[in-house]
């Protein structure tokens, strides 16, 4: 089995290749909102869900063809809500991936359209998919809808908003992760529970224990990066939380607890894969890979 | 048969009870997101996509309840993309239908969301749509991700912004407002031919020459409006676009004949309903409406 650094090569490749052949399909028109678009969505994220959708796709053995237009979709997404946040009037923030925001490089209201036309391009894709029956994309497009819009992420981000120098206790801000983070992570594993031919419902609860696990120690690390790393190695500012009086897991356990929070959180992804019967070895090395990053 | 204006009473009541449905069915959020959807779904517009929506089912014989989840997915967009493009931004408009526009009643953060989460829920809603069957669902969703994308309205949109304090000629002109406002009016008739049964081509060409030229003489006619009428009358700024140096009909043409090429394009949209062989009364009644409406 490869490695998890390899996987992630593999799958965010073929990602990359699916978003720029979507971007090259686009008319010609007289404006640089392409270019903006594509500053925003081929950055050299860290292609964490693509590299999910692609490890589950393993597990259950769905072809990558059939996986991929899911995870084009999904980055489209994400790349929309960072553009978003990023804003002045949200987070505010200047550097992303060590580069300049979306709305820094390009002027706020262009920005603010990247976001929309990629959440648009999302849904696009998937409906265009050429691997994908029509029932199989409406049950995909449901998990998107459920995991991206008010129900999900853009709920989870109105909550942050919110919270800003309001205290809130560590239900609420669980919450506000499991939809702003946590959302789109288990439409990652939803998606190719949709793809897969047929999947005991024990199986399925044990995936969606997996990724409510994984998804919640992603932004509790996020958390403790923010208090522990410097901006270089983030490739955006460090402390910014504390600068914008954001409740945090560090803020709100104290760092040492945060840490072992995520241990916790660790320990209940591995419980989750040995209960399926299937070779989760990738899926074990991606929780790890999630709590161990340093970027 | 009924006058537009019973139409449009009927078809705008049934899309707001829908929406209200929509809303009421969310969960519950500790975030004002939710109200400020309301405030900018249901701020009593003119709903005349619904009615366009309304008036082409009638022609081809499309229930009501089949229609009805595409009138409210396409509020969704229209909604979210006033409320965005009224952001300091982009066109920086202080007021809407006569009230304060989203960002001035809410948080700007929040006024962005608001857009994010009413375009998911446009998606949402034809996914979830009681009557219509999985291709159905998917063919109308192709609709809309090409009217309201990057191919159309968003497109449209950045045009508009890069075209802000420079000169555009005529057919740049006529090519920004085909795709900011036209394509969405183009998605009500091409909705409605994909849910009916059966349309003959040619039929079919008709019906998109008459929503060309309406979609077209929608955006003429609120350019002139701009210019003629005053901003109690419209419920917004009158003179916004003169004083955002924006490219207009008038502004290109001269009023006259501005006006002169809104009757033009009403004579097209009639000479497309004469090629149908169905009852058009309800649809030449509305081409004149929208030349002929005060705000």
């Amino acid at each position: 089995m490869s490695s998890i650094q390899d996987s992630q090569v593999k799958y965010a490749t073929a990602t990359d290749a699916f978003l720029e052949q979507q971007l090259a399909d686009l008319p010609q028109l007289p404006s640089q909102l392409i270019d903006a678009m594509r500053y925003a969505l081929l950055s050299q994220g860290k292609r964490v869900r693509p590299l999910l959708i692609g490890l589950v796709s393993e597990v259950l053995d769905v072809p990558l063809h059939k996986a991929l237009p899911l995870m084009a979709a999904i980055e489209c997404i994400h790349a929309y809500s960072l553009v978003h946040d990023d804003l002045p009037a949200m987070d505010d923030d200047d550097l992303r991936r060590g580069q300049p925001t979306c709305h820094k490089k390009f002027p706020e209201g262009i920005a603010i359209l990247v976001g929309d036309a990629l959440q648009t391009m999302a849904f696009d894709i998937i409906m265009h998919a050429e691997n994908l029956d029509a029932a199989k994309k409406v049950r995909c497009a449901k998990v998107l809808t459920r995991a991206a819009g008010f129900h999900g992420m853009c709920g989870g981000q109105a909550i942050d908003l919110d919270a800003t120098d309001v205290s809130i206790d560590l239900a609420q801000l669980t919450l506000l992760h499991n939809l702003k983070t946590g959302a789109l992570l288990n439409a990652c594993i939803d998606f190719v529970v949709e793809l897969s031919h047929d999947i005991a419902p024990a199986h399925k609860a044990a995936l969606q224990q997996y990724s409510k696990a994984v998804g919640l120690a992603f932004q509790v690390q996020d958390d403790i990066l923010d208090v522990t790393s410097d901006s270089v190695t983030l490739g955006k500012p460090s402390g910014s939380d504390v600068d914008l009086n954001k409740s945090t897991f560090p803020a709100l356990l104290g760092l040492k607890e945060a840490q072992l929070y995520c241990e916790t959180l660790l320990a209940d992804a591995l419980t989750a894969c040995a209960q399926l019967p299937y070779n989760t070895q990738g899926l074990q090395d991606f929780a790890k890979y999630i709590i161990q990053r340093k970027h």
